[in-house]
Formats: structure tokens, sequence, C-alpha cells
């Protein structure tokens, strides 16, 4: 029963062996989480269009609920850029930025990608989230980036703009090049180059002032609080507000309000597929930090249950004014390099974001939006993989094209479009693959009852006999090749009385592939040509049976090749064969 | 040089050896099948919305393009009912039936479809059309017949309605349920008997006049129009015009008019999907129809010299006032039976569908719609197969759910909701079976170099080497399994040191793979297991070697997997082991 339990609550499972060592390495690796989100939460609601808070509470109750369902001891979630372009994308598409129907979208798609997460991991279908390949993915996370990128060039410079493609993005922020404000420049230039500086160059500076190279690297990561802290400072002292600089401004004090997304209407049908889009990527980028990080501590992840932690958490988000989370790499991977050891580690996370907004939100106001147009710009340039492109341009073309299909129309048309893109292309690819199995004439080696491919093995073979093992289960996908393949393996041996179709690697003949079979039998039965079927699995021929194909085909279904061989080609076939099973050199040698 | 013209313009073939008796035969077939393509190419075209004059149109340019380009000797190509029915769904999206925006859409359709056919045909992708399993098209088929026999109630009793799915329907029906009247309701149920009646009984009444079983068979195709004459007489004589009995009304005399679809717009993006749809659900089942007939005179068809002249015909009727059409089943089969021999059947074909466009147009003004109506109702019912369904709920269940499936989205949602969950049930169905390859431990049949599966043979396996043949190339939809279940297989076994991936079935390892094969190597290192890979084959090995994985892996890659028993379980091997192709009982004996 607890076992069970156990299953869908792993907290049951390390909870009960926490330790006081513990909590110590997970208190301190959520004091320096906390430290990362707090801007990082505020950044990425902005970057959905939401209000700031909405990002500190998207990072409270969602964290306590992974704590308690998720199975990965050291992943981050929270919100994260790509995942927050989709939400703005989505949203946008059925109500204006700040809007009271912008933020109830944002709540919708939290609770509806939550209840699919959440539905997928109940129906143990984690493994369908590869309907994504790799590169796609790669490609994805790589166009939304520059996208992410090219939106924050306005806050940037103090020009405001809009739009989730490159093309509108540049539209708006050419029309409004007149608002370009040079305090906000210089703060926001100052603060990317200074982020950017942080991320390798804070770390030797700190060992030089006697730190130890763990602790400095853990310190190098309050960079961006840095960052904030120093340019709100400017914007106080030097009084930039009333120069024009844009400040985050006043941010309701308090814990997360309860929040129900309103009543079913057609935003929510609108709502559906960005929301499956919104699963699908927070998912399959979520499992792979998981999995990556797991490994080097020899854990290990079960996706299903990762899924639901996932899914119970965006349902918190929904309930609690959020917007839809997931794990983060970077928040991630610092967890982990600061010593979190279980989910606890996220917990605590929750309870600083908690208290920062109970008490930080006021300190907030004159924080300049450039500043963390900076933090937003460094985060997602860091995602844009230009070695791991070329990697998969040298290994597979075919991926490449997957990859670069992606971003191209990911840029040009959107993340939506572009997600579409990905997964259509991976599946035609992969269709296409499977359209055209593998397949082999095969002859019998000489002296035994073993049939292989005559191409590559020294076989006897008949010419009014030929036998073709096909190396793949006959399916929807190369019903149309079995019809075209074997006449066209005929089309020059006129001589040819017998086909013999090995199924020994067939594991299922779908409807299409046996209706199929059935018009290759009379095709063949026109030609002059007896089909017949040999090794066929045991659960294959039971369905065969419940069909009218066997008693159409004009040959017989035979238990082994050897059989077929010797009943069809009695000239030709070696019958001094012995059975391989048998040791063929006796018990006497 | 003819001979590579030829092959795109199968005309040069058969053209070349056309002869005076073969022109008889086309001749009267021609004759058969105009007389059954009139009143089919009027009816259709009212279900899709349009004026029946575009019926007619449709049937003259497209057939002659067909007779140039296309492949099958017999099929009769025109509009179908379920091409109408999506045609009608597609454009009413966009337009009121009436309006020149609809017969624009309608156009425009035929153009994009065309357009597409003709591109997959030229990239030779005749083979992706089996994204659509034929559970799924038998299942689309059925649903469309049911939708549009509901459809054509109203007409058949004299009430107009409206809408492309059974629901709506069905409230247009009832809505205007007062507008009954009886006299077109005699028409049509009279009409409708006599038309179901005529299928089967009247080739026998005829025979018992004299004629033999084979003109016999031709003369009852003439059922048709012989409603056609006889309730159109009806609707003169007794002046049931005056009595509410709605007719075709004035039809325009002349040849099809040269149309252009209007310049691109936003309808053109809203026309590419149902434009996709309607091109593949049309080579779907025309190439099927091709197919069988083909298979009966032992003639071979080429599915992308198929999409071409499809592809071009549908441009022809784009360019000639008519709309999207495609192979008819009835309409081949009647050819086929009336003994065409030759494309030129078609093309006199089209010669008759402009006389009738010409001269009989006026004739048509009093023809009743609602015995058009009974034409459709009878012509759709007979594609309502229920056997088949039941024969695939015997065969397969998962087959079965996805023809489900799509009958119940495409009644309850429309054509294109039913057909994309029917490729959507398809794919993941596929994809999830994709994603748990056959894999077997092996082991080596004594006193050979073979391996085989432990399970199945007795065999020699070494405790601290596992040896897994994966019997399936390493894609993305296998990548995460492969990461699970080696370890899986490891979980009971600590004794393991080695564990062996065969490769001898795995044609293709895509960069998805490649990354999962990564992390299993790594995974499997800090567990202290070595990874090795033996029998890799060629071409899967020259990408392996331009990735950074041969360099990562812990083991060893054995060209053979005797090798590497014999290498890394040395006590257990069986090394006075030969080869298998050589004669294992030698020369001597």
């Amino acid at each position: 029963m607890v076992k069970a339990l156990a299953r869908f609550l792993p907290i049951l499972d390390w909870g009960a062996r926490y330790q006081r060592s513990t909590l110590i390495s997970d208190l301190v690796a959520a004091v320096v989480v906390t430290i990362m989100l707090v801007p990082q939460s505020l950044a990425y609601a902005t970057l959905a269009g939401l209000p700031p808070q909405m990002g500190l509470y998207a990072s409270i109750a969602p964290l306590i609920v992974y704590a308690i369902f998720g199975t990965s001891r050291t992943m981050a979630i929270g919100p994260v850029a790509v995942v927050s372009l989709m939400t703005a994308s989505a949203a946008s598409r059925v109500a204006t930025q700040g809007s009271p129907e912008y933020i109830a979208a944002a709540l919708i798609l939290a609770l509806i990608s939550g209840a699919m997460m959440l539905a997928m991991g109940l129906l143990r279908m984690g493994g369908l989230a590869k309907l994504l390949s790799n590169p796609v993915v790669n490609g994805f996370t790589i166009a939304s980036s520059v996208i992410i990128a090219a939106s924050q060039v306005g806050p940037l410079i103090g020009v405001k703009t809009s739009g989730q493609t490159l093309y509108a993005i540049a539209v708006s922020l050419t029309a409004r090049l007149g608002d370009f404000n040079a305090w906000t420049a210089s703060i926001g230039v100052a603060s990317t180059a200074f982020l950017f500086w942080v991320r390798k160059g804070f770390k030797p500076v700190l060992m030089r002032l006697g730190l130890k190279s763990g602790t400095a690297a853990i310190v190098a990561k309050t960079g961006p609080v840095l960052a904030i802290v120093v340019s709100t400072l400017l914007v106080v002292g030097l009084g930039l507000s009333a120069k024009g600089v844009r400040t985050v401004g006043a941010i309701p004090i308090g814990l997360p309000p309860f929040t129900l997304p309103p009543h079913a209407g057609p935003v929510w049908l609108q709502m559906m597929l960005p929301a499956l889009f919104i699963s699908i990527i927070g998912f399959v980028s979520s499992i792979s930090v998981a999995q990556a990080l797991a490994a080097r501590r020899r854990q290990r992840i079960d996706p299903n249950q990762e899924l639901i932690g996932l899914g119970a958490s965006n349902l918190a988000a929904a309930l609690t004014g959020g917007f839809p989370i997931t794990g983060g790499f970077a928040r991630s991977v610092v967890n982990f390099d600061a010593g979190a050891e279980t989910p606890a580690a996220g917990a605590f996370t929750a309870v600083g974001l908690a208290a920062a907004a109970l008490v930080l939100t006021p300190l907030l106001y004159f924080l300049p939006v450039a500043t963390l147009a900076a933090t937003i710009v460094v985060a997602v340039l860091s995602l844009i993989d230009v070695p791991d492109m070329a990697r998969v341009w040298r290994y597979s073309k075919r991926d490449f094209a997957a990859m670069a299909a992606t971003i191209a129309v990911t840029v040009v048309a959107g993340v939506e479009a572009g997600l579409a893109t990905g997964v259509g292309v991976s599946i035609l690819f992969y269709l296409h693959r499977a359209s055209k199995p593998h397949v082999a004439v095969v002859g019998q080696v000489p002296g035994t009852q073993q049939f292989r491919n005559a191409d590559r093995h020294d076989v006897i073979t008949a010419p009014e006999v030929v036998s073709l093992r096909i190396d793949e289960s006959l399916t929807f996908a190369n019903a149309s090749w079995l019809e075209e393949m074997v006449p066209a393996t005929l089309a020059d041996r006129p001589e040819v009385r017998d086909v013999v179709l090995m199924c020994s690697a067939v594991n299922d003949i779908d409807a299409s592939a046996l209706e199929s079979l059935g018009l290759l039998n009379a095709h063949l039965e026109a030609a002059g040509v007896t089909l017949h079927l040999s090794e066929v699995k045991g659960p294959v021929m039971d369905r065969l049976q419940r069909s009218s194909f066997t008693q159409a085909l004009t040959g017989r279904v035979f238990a082994s090749q050897y059989e077929a061989f010797r009943a069809l080609a009695p000239a030709a076939c070696d019958s001094r064969a012995m059975d391989l099973s048998e040791n063929v050199f006796g018990e006497g040698i």
C-alpha cells in the first residue's frame, strides 16, 4: 500500500530518510536558487506579457507541489524563457497584453497544460513525448531564443515593442525607434555586458579575493542580483525615472492569490493546441535536464511520474495566479552544483520566493525594465547552441533538415507553426523511412536449415523459387511498398513459379497490410505465381486466421523456411541439413 | 529521350499503338460513362453547393488532361461525392453558398490541391499517401457517406438544409420542416426506390426482354438517366413547378469558361489545409480503384505519375470553371465493364459531356432537384461498407479504434476534423508500436559462430556479459525506450560487467538515438558497466565515426557478435565454433 502510494508520491520515499546533513545542503541550495529565481521570475513574467508579480506567484505553490510529486532530486522548476514566449504567443491571439482577458488566458493555459500533463502521466504516455526528435527540440529552442532576444532589444533601449515573430518585432521596433532613451540604453547595455562578463569573469576575481573555488562559483551566481541592486540604486540616486527610464513600478505586496480561470468559453478551445505544445515542450525540455542531472548521481527519473509532477505544478500555478512553468536548465544546474540533495530544496526555494513577495516587492519599484531585459537576453543567448547545429549537420542531413525547417518556420511564422512543422517533418521522415523496409532474397546455407541473405552469403537458391525475408512489421506505412516490391523483384525473372515471404521479423500485420497482401496474392495468381508464407509468428498467424486471407492464399503457410524450400525446390534443397539448434558436432567430438 | 518523355506522358506509349478495334471499345465505354456522368456531375455540383453547370465543366477539360498524363487505362475521373462534400465544407467556412466568393473558393481549392498533387508526384512522394491506413480511409468514406445521405434528406422532401455535420443538418432540417412538399417528396422517394431497384433488378428484366447478359448490364446503367427523363417529364406534364417542386432551372448553354481563381489573399491560406486533405483523400481513393482495376488486366499503375495526372486534371478544373475532382469508384467500374481499353475513353467521355453542355442544358430546366438528391443518396449508401467494419473489428482492435474514431469525429465535427483525427490516431499508434521495438537477449549456438534468442534456443551465455540484439533501427521514436530498456534489463543482474548491443538489424541511428546512446554509455559507465557494439552495418558505422560517440564509448565496436563474445567471455565461448558460411560438413562427408 505504502509502496503503491510512494510510486505516485515520491516524497514518501525520500522524506522518510531525510537527515540533518541533507537539510543543510538543501537549505544552502535553496538560498542560491532563490537569489537567482527572483529576477528571473520577474523577467519571464514580463516576457510573457504579464505583470511581474505573476512570475513570483508562479514560483511558490508550483515548487511545493513539485517537491511532493516530482521524481527529480535536483530539478528547479518555475517560469522559463521558451514557455513564457509560447504563453505570450498564445495569449496575445485572444486578448491584448495587460487586459484581464490576457491574464485569464495565461491561467487557462497553465490549467489546460497541467491537466494534459497529468493525464499523459496517468495514462503512462511519457514515451510519446518522443514525437519530437532532439534536433527538432533543439532547433525550436534556438529559434525561440532568437525571437526572445530580438523582443528584448526594444526594452533594452527604452522602446516598447510587440509581436512574436522576428518580422513583427522588427516592424514595431523601427516604428517606435523615436522613443529611444539614452539613459535606458546605457543601463541596458551596461547590464548586458556585466551579465555576460559575470558568467565567466566573476569567479576568478572572487578567488583572487581569497574565496575557495566552490564558494566562488556559487557567489558568482549572484551576479544578476548585483546588476539589479546597482541599477535600482542608480535610478534612485540619479533620479532617472524622471528622465524616461521605465521601471517595474508598484508590485502588490502579499502571497499569491487564489485564482480560478474563468468559465469555459471559446477561449478554452483556442488555448487547447497551444497548451498541448506547451505541455510537450515543457515536458521534453524538463525531462532531458532531469535525466542528465540524475545520471550524474546515478539516480533514475520516471518520465510518467515526472509528467504527473509537472502537471500538478502547472495546475497549482493556474490556481495561485501563475502561468505555465517547467524545469529550467540553468537554474537546475545551479541547484545541483549548490548541493541540493532532495526536492525539499525546491520547497525551501518556494519559501524564499514567498518572503520576496512579502518583503521585497516595494524595493523593486525603481528596478529598471532594461535590467530585466538584459537578464533575459543573457539567459537565452546561452541556449543558442551553434556547435550542436554543426554536429547534427555532420551526423545526419535528414535530422538537420528537420532542425532547419523548425528554426526557419518558428522565426518567420511563430512558435506554434514552427513546432507543428518540426513534428510534421519528423513524422514524415520517419514514415518515409518505414515505408521502405529492408528486404533480402535469402538462400539456404549449405548443410544447415538456415537461410541467409543471398547477396552476402554463399547460399543455395533455386531459379523457380524466390524467398524474400522482410525485416519489418507490415503496416499501412509500407503496405503499398509491399505491393510494388514483390512484382518488381520478379520483373526480370519469368521462370519464377513460387514466392515465399519469410516472416521471421514480421511482428505485426495491420489491416492495411493485410489488404495489400490480398492484392499481391491476386496479382501474383494472375501472373501464374504462387504466394507462400513461412515462419509466421504465432500471434500474427492467429490474426491472419481470423481473416479470409489464409483461404484466399494460393500457396501454403510453412512453419519454417527450410520446410518451404524443401517442398518447393526439392532438387536444389540440401536435405542433409540438420537443425542448428542441435550441436552440429554431436556428443562424440 | 522519347522514353523519358513517355514516363511523364503515358499517352505517347499507348497512343503509338492505338488501333481501330480499341477505338470502338473506347467509344462504346465513353457513351455509357457519359450517360452515367451527366446526372452525377450535376448532382455532385449541387452537393458541393455550386451551380449545376460547374459539374459539367469539371467533367470536360480535366478528363482530357487525365487522358494525357494518367497511367490508369480505365479510370473515369470527375466529381465524386466525398470530395464534393469536402469542397462544400471548406468553401462554406469562408463564404455563403451561392456567392461569387463561394465559387472562387471552390476554384482555389481545385487549384491548390492540383498543385499539391503535381508537386507530390514530381517529388515522387506517392508512397506518403500511406499516411492514411485503409481502415481510416474506409471509416472516413463511411462517415462522409452518412453525412451526405443526411444532407440529401431535405432536398428529397422539398426542404432546404445546410451544414456539414449530422447535428447541423438535423437542426436545419427540423427548423424548416414546414417547407415539406408532398409532390417533391413523392418524386424523391419514388426516384430513390427506383434507383435502388434498378441496380439489381433492371438487368434481369432486360435479359428476360431478350438482351444478352453483357448488354443488359450496360443498359441497366442508364437507370439514373431514365429516372431523370421520367421525373422531368412528370414535372412538365403535371405543371409541378407551380406546385412547389424545385427544379434545376436555367443552366447557361456553352462550353466551360476560362476561369482564373482570384488573386492571393487570406482565403488561399485558409484553403491550404482543406486542399491538402482533398489531395490526399482524392489520391488515396483514386489510386486504390486504379490499382484494383489494373490488377484485373495485369497492368501496372505508377502512383507518382498518377499524382501528376490527377494534379494536372485538378489544375485544368480550376482553369475551366470546375471544382476538385478525382477518380470515381462506380464510374470506373462501369468504364471497365463497358470495355474501355485506353484513357482515350475518358477523352471521348469529355466530348460527350461537352455536347451535353452545349445541347442538353435547356432540357434540364424542369429536372427536379429531388431526383438529383436521390441519385446522390443511392450512390453514397453503396459506399457504407458495414461488413468491412466487422472484418476490421475481428482482425485488429487497434485498426478498428482508428476507424471508429475517424467515423465518430467526422460525423460529429465534420470532415476536416475527422480526417485529422484519423491521421493522428494512425500515426500515434504507429509511433507507439515503433517506440517499443523487439529486443532479444542472445547467446551462442554451440559449435557455431551464430547467436540466437536465449529465450527460444538452447544457447551459451555468460553471467557477466549481456548481449542484446535490437531488431529495429534506432530513431527518435525509440530513443527514450533504449535509455530505459538496457538499465531495466540489468536491474537484477549486478554481476554484469559488459553489455553488447548487437546491431545487425539496425539500419539507421538518427541524431536523437545517438544522443540516447551517449547517455546510456555514461549511465552504464557510472554503474561500472562497459558498453560495446557489434555487427554495426557499414553506413551506420560511417556516420557514428563522424560523431564523438565512438570516442566516448567505454567499450569496443566488434565486427561480429562472435568476436565480441570470444573477447569478453573467453571461458564461456565455444571456440571450436566455425563459420556458418563454410559448409559445416566439410568436403569429406
